[in-house]
């Protein structure tokens, strides 16, 4: 048995080059990265991190650093499912879900990532192993660009390597909605897959309303059209309409994405692997989709999800979006024709330049 | 308009005189508490406080002082609705619910505070008034106290004013628990409210068996037979047994309380003021549980609560328990033949010792 040595939890604001925008969080100029170091008594380090849209921080580093770290340290590093269990239950009164989630996630991907390293695996090998190149899309967050900029980034993306893009829909006005739809579907071509967002923008109804108009121009999917509560709303889309439903940036745990895939509310699970738990929940989700006949795709962090995708059959396109954590990477993922490689490199492979990201230290 | 000036959020540790034990949180020898002291521009002061059993504590705070704060800070603190939802969309992101719902309670307890004191009016006169003699009931939290010394405590409680008395079980073996409710049941005689906790002990097939064996000895209810997310095992023992089921201790946002009662899973729901989003909130609840022809009760935070209850025509009995903090306090509730009374003081009329709260600070 290798004990846990120390839990290190560090937090960082990393600053956006230019803003973001979606309907629900207005004007993102930075967000909150909260790094996870758990090492080994052998001094074998595990690296994890999740993020937050600017608030809750400082409250997931005191999580990690004065309730999670006590019940991991001295603890076999090598037992990650034991350990999740120790993690739920240390912070369960009040908790049970929201940032503990967040918290327990960054923890828990650190302990996978330990695992493979000291197994000399990557990831998605030690997961199963399926196909090692993810499909992936571009999530735009581009409410407020003026649509010249966003045909314009919708190139970019192109250049970038990217075949699938992801555009926010949830303007004051439904009609703005559609022709910016439209000129997107229109620019992009008949066959190009085209996904739009609407972070809970809309009630039931209007979400109805919206996914018929849109309807014509052939979306993969629309995206939380309303709060994750409203099952009901997202089920009426699914029914109601032809428009494909995806959710789950705001599910954070296992229990929210059975009760979200049964109520028929989503098409296309998409946890994020930072707030649903870590791998240990987001290969269950995996499992759940499958066993359900659905696809599963991924929100954020795709530098860490490409791994769970990658051991999974019913994997569809994987998220990237560009919360500039490239910049302190030594080797991002890059798409190619529409696809991702998932590293061969033991752990994850993500290698964080702490040094560079001391400055933005809070 | 009276804008908020201040909002200070301080962390005290305060310690059990006995270490009380149930089947899930084992042996709790000290909570947490969180006091927050809302204070607007006239120099008027709410106070509103939440607390956790050992863990969380230091999250709950950081989230009041580094988020909640900067949204709270200048706006119109007589609009509790309105500073609610700023507050809950603060932390929206990878929030939803868990802890967050215990730092915006904390909150929104100060401002209704504040909003009474302003007004020179109780708390439950603002929230319409109904009745200000509240039945209450001994919350025990007493499962691995020798059967001796759990009568004698039943003995004490009565001492006490009470005239109902809520008891632990889910110890190791089924038998020991009935064999404790029984004993229980013949020293307090046929007539006396008993009420039992599991503390989310047992699978769905157990509590059922569970409330079987337990039948013949009348409990008012049984309280958390299973986890939250089990309402089909809440729901079983409700329509499988003469069992009623309390639950909402663990249910932290009005959507889980409604799922809860929609599916049947619960015949008293039990909020609490503390962690399930305020009274903002816990008087939703008691209307959604209204609406559906149930009672309600409550968890924790008394002093608080029976301002909610006393204005609420299906309130049943509140829950009292001894975390202690009636020691901080210049008038804590005194039970009498079974009731409390509703203070006539402005607000909620809690006066925390702050001074002596000072050595507990953490
Ligand atoms: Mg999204
Ligand atoms: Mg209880």
């Amino acid at each position: 048995m290798a004990g846990i040595e120390s839990v290190r939890a560090d937090l960082y604001r990393i600053p956006l080059s230019t803003a973001l925008t979606d309907s629900t969080h207005g004007s993102m100029v930075d967000f909150e990265l909260i790094a996870v170091r758990v090492r080994d008594e052998d001094g074998v380090e595990g690296l994890g991190y999740t993020y937050t849209v600017h608030t809750g921080g400082t409250a997931i580093r005191a999580m990690i650093s004065d309730y999670l770290s006590p019940v991991l340290r001295g603890r076999d590093a090598d037992l990650v499912e034991r350990r999740w269990q120790d993690m739920w239950w240390a912070l369960h009164y009040a908790g049970r879900g929201g940032h503990v989630t967040s918290a327990i996630s960054a923890v828990d991907i650190a302990l996978w990532d330990l695992k493979a390293i000291r197994a000399s695996v990557p990831l998605w090998r030690l997961f199963g192993g399926y196909d090692p190149q993810v499909p992936v899309y571009a999530g735009g967050i581009d409410l407020e660009l003026p649509l010249p900029e966003l045909l314009a980034q919708s190139d970019r993306f192109q250049d970038d390597g990217f075949r699938a893009i992801k555009m926010k829909v949830g303007r004051p006005d439904l009609r703005e909605d559609v022709a910016r739809v439209a000129a997107m579907r229109e620019h992009l071509g008949a066959d190009f897959p085209l996904m739009a967002d609407a972070n809970m923008k809309w009630t039931g109804q209007q979400a109805v309303r919206a996914a018929r108009v849109l309807e014509p121009h052939d979306l993969v999917w629309l995206e939380e059209p309303t709060v994750p509560e409203d099952l009901e709303g997202h089920a009426r889309v699914v029914r109601e309409t032809g428009c494909a439903v995806a959710s789950g940036e705001n599910l954070h745990t296992l229990d929210e994405f059975r009760r979200t895939i049964e109520a028929g509310a989503v098409t296309h699970p998409e946890p994020d692997v930072s707030n649903c738990g870590g791998f240990t929940v987001f290969r269950r989700i995996c499992a759940l989709a499958e066993a359900h006949q659905l696809p599963v795709t991924s929100h954020g962090v795709h530098d860490l999800t490409v791994h769970a995708l990658a051991a999974a059959p019913n994997r569809t396109y994987m998220e990237a979006h560009g919360f500039g954590l490239e910049d302190y990477q030594a080797q991002p993922l890059r798409p190619r024709d529409g696809v991702v490689q998932a590293p061969e490199r033991p752990g994850h492979g993500v290698d964080l330049d702490f040094d560079r990201l001391e400055a933005l230290r809070t």
